[in-house]
């Protein structure tokens, strides 16, 4: 029976660094305190109810169990969806299912519920009515908590007023209304969670202290967090980078592999790396998918792709870096130059920018109003320039760096601004990379072995592609790695796969995170992986 | 610098089970010796070459290194695709790249090379000619060692009669001929790898005894197995089913996820969990992503899927388990009923089995040759059966089972055989399975909670997906854990998790290497896994 399902992994608290969590424990309490307080009060106010019998009891209430357990097939069709309520629906009785996101009564006989459903929102009127809307059911509207899941049957007014505050302008007039899933009092607001930094910023200078969410209570509430506009957002933009990027190596004759992440032995890369025991052997969890992209060309798949898990041990606390993250990783065969790889670079991510921009709109607008971004400056044509090149035009702006060494995050960042400004672009590849500074399975250059066929690729400052052409030629593969000090009999699989006639060949690796987050102009990676693993966090 | 690249995670032997190991080892001990014998012949051939100066010397020849470190940026149209080869060309000159397949001199004028490149073969002749073709150029090419990496240069012509043994109809009249990479003698040759026993069983009744090479030498040495067209097909097949996959399901409203595999605690699962050190903390991998898909449903994600990696560390040796798989997972509201989820399965089934019959053509045919199978019978509209209706057909066909029990393989396939001659399908439904033998996340039947709102789907008679409404009460959901036997502090994030309103849900989960399997009547695993893990094998 069922082995694709299986009961769920467990989950521990996180474990946060004690300052930090001393700190968020003390702003959680308070935050809870006055959740508390408001839970208090409603319940307060629905004790206050009249009990007298209501002839119209069966027009609203909450869903018995029984009655959500795939009782009746009903046609789904019945649903309105909330983002669909426009005003051509006038007049028009409709069933809705949402969330109540806020709820406000006026006097006794009014109660207001903005119903939000996948980041749409309506604002739906309870009204007492004679045949339809008792008291009772004003009263039982008023009485529901945040976030419950609620069906509301009503019929579709089209105000001539602007409606402030709901991305739908009609209003819904409740006829019935029943609580399909209660919330429990929750430890944070959604619209507080969703309110912009500019936002909180301006209510201070009018005196107004709003609540502002931080990043460690957004995560450890990762569910409500979720629920926020750009969050909805942000994933679905970042379900789509993966669409275009398969779509678009689909049409260029790739296809998609999924290589192991189990990987025998310990890897020679020491600290960075997750070890675990299978089955009596020592193994370890595969820190990129490298080794067997390039065995699958070396068994004639000619192109590939991967979409899969990275596994980083590393203690990294970047905003930048996460010990667990989708690589987007591509292999190929090439005839004679790894411009060839470059090619693909270029145009792949042109086509990632332009279709995002050209379908993910309103994503794009939603992260915006909580994330303020400038859309990203990029060429038809991706620039490239040489690591030479870089490093001059470095100079040339006064800033000193060894022309044979690696570049560090900051200097990376100052070459992006130079690169804008001459260029005007913030999407370019830096190429012939020093050697010294590559993976041991890089090719050198032809002509000058301190240099090698590498390529960079930056947005807005920060690298997110690393891509070369591989060394396909055993001997040399095991000389680069007895250069870089690797014990040629930890990768003996890994070089052996060569030696059976091997296609020239390169490939990338870009990160998933980190192309939504600079695409969107984001400042934490941890903001684009749905629940993030680094050193500190590894629940929810 | 290149984060998503590192260097590849080393790897060593494969553990094999010791008596397996050493039958394998003699094997393999004959095989390389009648390949070293053979390498020795064509060195002694080589030998004999007449030392003479050759004034067409620079027509053939081993490429130097130097020449394929990205020297020079060419045109990569000048290339022709093997697989383009067509009598249209004829009397052109043409350029291929591909693997010398099998290599064969007559007489010291002449030699052909069989050239294939990414399953496509072709014939290439070299013939001493006047000006062009010289008898040392012949003689290299005699030469040249089986799966070297070559590109020719050449002539096109078309022969009046039919060309055996390749898959395209003309052949190449040899003009130049460089090696790119030398492949070493090889552990096993890839006409013996795809050979299917259908061929084996007739020559050996012809009294001639072909080799037969055994899974695990397969894959043992996956690289040079992995060349031959069935597994070419094979993982086409495997990139068209995921592709498939996601965009019925983009096209449905859904989007992509990726939910961590790196879960806090030790799963409640026990044994089959690989365990792990997170910076100091217990952790474990996932052993599916149910956990999280469900929080991304109640982070009002709607409509989800994931395709990802999936743990298990059961000692399971059949040739229906791995150790580690990709899972094809997907998460969805539903308004009122489990029926709702059944049709999204009936509906993308049928879509993936229509495309692949329409778009794999060539790749079935690859995968039939060498493992002939009938193609699937299936209904346009998915038959659902209840789970008492399928035990009612076992009895009535005299298999007693117990009717609030599972069925074990044995049953499920005798019930795929009485559903294939009733109702004409290999496909098909199963649903409200006895509660008891359901996870405890599975939501109880509204009627009889002995039952509940669950599935299993079938093809072939074997169970490929598992999926139902879930359990969205947090009271209820603890309930069923304790009843179940589940500790509830080792679940209490995943409880807690529904607490603030959750939507009513269910999903499904399937096996992306067992739905290649059984679509293409395989009878191992092994077959649609890449680099495939299980209790014995991690390598390469």
């Amino acid at each position: 029976m069922s082995t694709p399902e299986s009961q769920p992994p467990s989950e521990d608290a996180a474990s946060v660094s004690k300052k930090a969590a001393k700190k968020e424990a003390a702003k959680q309490e308070k935050l809870r305190r006055r959740q508390e307080q408001e839970a208090l009060a409603a319940a307060t106010r629905s004790l206050a109810v009249d009990d007298e019998q209501d002839p119209l009891a069966a027009n609203y209430g909450d869903v018995p169990l029984n009655e959500i357990q795939s009782k009746t097939v009903e046609d789904v069709s019945r649903w309105t969806e909330v983002g669909a309520l426009t005003n051509t629906l006038e007049n028009r009785s409709v069933l809705i299912r949402g969330r109540a996101q806020t709820i406000r009564a006026v006097g006794k006989n009014m109660a207001f519920v903005v119903v939000r459903e996948r980041g749409f929102t309506v604002q739906c009127v309870a009204t007492v009515q004679p045949d339809t809307v008792s008291r009772q059911m004003v009263k039982y509207v008023a009485g529901l908590s945040r976030e419950s899941i609620i069906d509301i049957e009503g019929v579709v007014s089209a105000p001539s007023v602007e409606i402030k505050g709901t991305t739908q302008q009609v209003e819904v007039q409740v006829r019935k209304v029943y609580c399909v899933s209660k919330a429990a009092v929750l430890p944070i607001n959604i619209e507080d969670a969703a309110r912009s930094d500019a936002e909180i910023e301006k209510a201070l200078q009018a005196g107004e202290k709003l609540v502002r969410v931080n990043q460690d209570t957004r995560l450890n509430n990762r569910v409500l967090d979720l629920r926020t506009p750009a969050n909805q957002g942000i994933f679905r933009i970042q379900s789509q980078v993966g669409n275009i990027f398969r779509q678009f190596l689909l049409s260029e004759d790739f296809f998609e592999i999924h290589t192991p992440k189990l990987i025998a032995g310990s890897s020679e890369g020491g600290a960075a790396v997750f070890r675990l025991d299978y089955k009596g052997q020592p193994a370890c969890l595969a820190q990129s998918p490298q080794l067997h992209k390039q065995m699958a060309i070396c068994g004639d798949f000619g192109r590939v792709f991967e979409i899969g898990g990275v596994y980083r041990a590393e203690d990294s606390y970047t905003h930048r870096h996460l010990c667990e993250f989708i690589g987007l990783d591509v292999e190929m065969e090439i005839k004679s130059h790894y411009s060839e790889v470059m090619d693909i670079v270029g145009r792949l991510f042109v086509t990632i920018f332009d279709t995002l921009n050209k379908t993910c709109e309103k994503e794009l607008e939603a992260v915006g109003r909580q994330y303020p971004f400038e859309p990203l400056k990029y060429l038809p044509e991706t620039l490239r320039l040489t690591f030479e090149e870089g490093i001059q035009m470095l100079k040339d702006a006064g800033v000193e760096v060894d022309p044979m060494g690696d570049l560090n995050t900051e200097v990376e960042r100052k070459l992006g601004q130079l690169v804008l400004e001459k260029y005007g672009t913030e999407f370019y590849i830096l190429h012939r990379y020093p050697l010294a500074v590559r993976p041991f399975y890089t090719m050198p250059c032809h002509d000058n072995h301190a240099y090698s066929n590498s390529f960079d690729v930056f947005i807005r400052g920060e690298e997110i592609i690393s891509g070369a052409q591989r060394v396909h030629v055993p001997e040399l593969l095991a000389e680069r790695a007895q250069a870089c000090g690797i014990e040629l009999k930890t990768i003996s699989t890994y070089i052996d796969a060569f030696r059976y006639g091997a296609p020239p060949h390169g490939g990338f690796g870009v990160g998933l995170e980190r192309v939504v987050m600079l695409f969107c102009g984001l400042n934490n990676i941890r903001k684009t992986s749905l629940f993030p693993r680094d050193p500190l966090r590894i629940a929810p």
